[in-house]
């Protein structure tokens, strides 16, 4: 199944221990598809959806999408569709049979760009820079390989639904001396992310936690930051989507690591917005994919 | 971080190599969170997402979610968080400051439910029961427990994305002998099933594959099922939500299989669509989570 536009080669920084070195990897390549359906009468096609997916198998994904969503009954229900009527490959159009009704409201859905120049990575992540206004001070410091290393860990010790279901997302905000802040936790990664953010953006300024269902009981003994989050670390349990870079850059986080891999959208946006980006993290290994000048690093 | 709303208790069939054992065990609760903007000078509020999450922290995911989509700027931008809205205590309304100026059309979400009665796992099933009309045979087939160990290490080898980059999901549908039929990958995990579904909807009676992007360059050497895959087994390489278990029904499968957990609503979904659900399948262990009369087992 692999095909040269679903992985993508990029140069990573191996961490083993405290030595680096520099080597080729690939990555899983994530891009935006816009599903487009033209409509019995009308001129022009109505997007419907645009997903962030990995290319290949685009036409199996459009019919199964409309199909999952209860839109159409029957692969036949498609007349045509229309491939590549974008320069970039990430959008199609779909006919469909006129005799179907269709109840379009319940596919609203999110869209990440609305460029009329195209679909494609580049736009999201204009789009997310033009939203992202947060003046961020140039950052110093440096975290050490061993600071890293047990970031997992205190993660795990914290995660009180996952030892007992094995089946949660997680996340977590660290000090750059690897002291946990604050973790959150959903079956949605991006939710247990904006549970994360939405903590600090409730408890700013106010020295202590809220005694609601926020802290679900815990303590702090330390005062909560306030967004932007700039000197700090965020831990993710998972992979690294570009909606997880993005909601991080959106509160000013400069410092992401993660126990799974990145696509290939998120390793762009981070190096865009001057996040390092940290993957694969496991025992005393790592891979640094962007801005490896916060780490200390001994080159081999 | 844990509370008694996070985590659910369930009964399991505990699956080793051929002896099966039932217990107690915990899973994560996948639950509705409908989030509600109270505009200036309008008299009721406006949904403005419906996000499958695990109930906890609930106001900072409404809060995250909102300054993570560029929706408000500061925590002070929220006036008031009217909680518990809704019987089911899965609805917020909050009330944001008249001086904000905010850009909805952006956040158009996917409504799964729209029940009037309250936001609730149980309004999310009977949606999915309204649309999925496929009238399923009885199915009188049985698995093999060897058959079920071998599905994780059949669709890694044909994982070629994952094999070079460690980070993306696939899934894959097996006939009822364990040999896989078709495969996919995404970054997204929704993608990957609507991918495997859209392939069998427009292959459908086809009886060979279509020389189109849809394969690949694989080549098969059984006809392609139609949908209803109802004699088919389903795996996925990860974890089981509410929305996976949606689109498998769609497609009229009886049997899912996953090397991760499932939620508590994914479970729910299942055992009311007569959906065969193994959970944590790993070497010659599973978990059995609804309907353990599709597989030959002896009980211990």
């Amino acid at each position: 199944m692999s095909d040269k536009f679903s992985i993508s080669p990029t140069e990573i920084t191996r961490l083993d221990g405290e030595e680096s070195s520099s080597r080729p990897d690939f990555v899983s390549v994530e891009e935006p598809l816009e599903i487009q359906l033209l409509l019995d009468g009308q001129a022009s096609p109505k997007s419907i959806s645009v997903t962030m997916r990995t290319p290949g198998n685009d036409l199996a994904l459009a019919a199964g999408f409309l199909f999952t969503e209860g839109i159409i009954r029957n692969g036949s229900d498609i007349h045509t569709i229309h491939a590549n009527t974008d320069p970039n490959g990430n959008r199609l159009c779909l006919e469909i049979d006129p005799k179907i009704s269709m109840d379009l409201s319940k596919l609203e859905r999110h869209f990440y760009t609305t460029s009329s120049c195209g679909v494609c990575g580049k736009a999201s992540m204009d789009a997310v820079q033009q939203q992202c206004q947060i003046e961020l001070p140039k950052t110093l410091w440096k975290v050490l390989p061993s600071t890293i290393y047990s970031l997992p860990g205190a993660l795990r010790a914290k995660q009180a639904n996952f030892q007992q279901t094995g089946g949660i997302h997680g996340c977590a905000l660290f000090d750059l001396s690897g002291n946990l802040i604050f973790s959150a936790e959903d079956v949605g990664r991006h939710n247990a992310l904006d549970k994360l953010i939405g903590y600090f953006l409730l408890h700013a300024g106010s020295g202590l936690p809220l005694s609601d269902d926020l802290n679900n009981g815990d303590s702090f003994s330390t005062n909560v930051p306030s967004i932007p989050l700039s000197e700090h670390i965020l831990l993710l349990s998972g992979r690294i989507s570009f909606e997880l870079v993005q909601k991080a850059a959106m509160a000013g986080i400069r410092f992401i690591a993660a126990v799974g891999a990145p696509s290939s959208l998120a390793i762009d946006l981070a190096e865009d917005m001057g996040i390092t980006l940290v993957g694969f993290l496991r025992g005393d290994k790592c891979n640094i994919y962007t801005h490896p000048h916060r780490i200390s690093i001994k080159a081999l």
